[in-house]
């Protein structure tokens, strides 16, 4: 039995997120009918996170075990042709049978998109968020400066969600603005339960003034959810990069 | 009564092109339409090129003349309120009545995006063509720039266009590799039927090591339409940009 790590591109559009559940179509089941189809046995797939319903991944990392013999790009052609057109395995490659996507993951860095111009964009409509009014980058790169470093971020956290630590560290946080296009980047070691998308709703209030600069700094010391801004919505959001030892 | 200028973007996969045509839905027609919608006349539109059917444009310039009185952000909005998702207006300004989209475009710029990897990319797969092998795009780059400067273009034509005169000054044609992502650019004072699509295909014929560096500047001195390559396929074909004096 060998264990492949697989490196996946999905539009989260048209999904209940990564992990299988009862109602709504997943990643992870797409995925598991590919890989039955190919190989022939209904394999357990292992990812790096959970990523929620609507949320993109530029890459998104996973491991199954098998017995079969196909590798590499043939493997992740064959693959790729049981997918739908909205998820593609880029890379296959075989790992120790200690991998493990998610704790061996030394990072993750999210982008949240945002188009930033009076008027819709039809080639972000289903990528980003749209703010007609132009954001402050500047106080927003302030506030974001605040959240790197480990720190509680349970202010950052979904009401309801059951996780006892709450503590991450933060090792990138900032604001690029490209044009009409404001990307906000996330990368830590670990995230809480709609963390980058409570942490972007905040950013985003920030940089409309509506909202001071040291409200990162005071949600993360009070670690009250009602300190932080609103969640943004999931369609804006991607799971850019996974990284590994 | 007032001539308006509008600046569009849209998204051609589902589209005939701009201009209105008996068979099938184009982007002229939809701006009518919407247009009528918000000032109650059906006017006619003068746009700064004819796109071919699949074609995206992230700048699309177009004019037409109105007695309504609505004008800027307000005009915008309202026109994209009667839109479709997959066009949008950026821009709305009014212009001299001299002012024609078409004629007086000092250079249109064009983008034909490739995705040059093994495996699909979803997010790339309505806005990019395909290519699996490496492209050699040393070779390209010094191909394209035999394109540049003012030549007769008629070997880059579609045959059975009924064009007069083929010479068009070409202001940049360069290749540029961002990861595994290739863009062809090309500028010129004016495009011929096809033109970038058949620059284009030379071009990914050339980076393939199926044709010689050589051949466009072949191509340009024979004239003949059998010297360039193969017209690539139109959705990852985006007008850019349209410069205006």
């Amino acid at each position: 039995v060998s264990r492949i790590l697989l490196t996946l591109r999905y539009d989260g559009t048209g999904y209940c997120g990564w992990q299988v559940q009862p109602n709504g179509i997943t990643v992870q089941q797409r995925m598991q009918d590919a890989i039955e189809a190919v190989t022939g046995i209904r394999s357990g797939l292992t990812g790096c996170s959970r990523t929620d319903a609507g949320v993109h991944a530029n890459m998104f990392c996973c491991t199954f075990d098998t017995e079969s013999p196909i590798r590499g790009n043939k493997l992740a052609s064959a693959l790729n042709a049981h997918l739908p057109r909205d998820i593609a395995v880029a890379e296959c490659r075989e790992v120790s049978q200690e991998f493990h996507p998610r704790y061996d993951a030394a990072g993750k860095r999210y982008v949240y998109r945002i188009w930033n111009a009076p008027q819709r964009n039809p080639f972000l409509d289903k990528y980003a968020l749209h703010i007609r009014h132009s954001l402050d980058t500047t106080m927003m790169n302030t506030a974001a400066a605040d959240a790197v470093g480990r720190h509680d971020f349970a202010a950052f956290c979904a009401a309801g969600s059951s996780v006892d630590d709450t503590v991450r560290t933060m090792q990138d946080c900032h604001i690029e603005r490209d044009g009409d296009i404001v990307n906000i980047i996330a990368q830590a070691d670990g995230f809480l339960y709609n963390m980058v998308r409570i942490l972007a709703g905040t950013l985003v209030e920030i940089g409309s003034h509506r909202r001071l600069a040291d409200s990162i700094a005071i949600a993360l010391k009070s670690k009250n959810r009602e300190d932080a801004g609103y969640t943004a919505p999931a369609h804006a959001l991607v799971l850019d990069k996974v990284y590994y030892e």
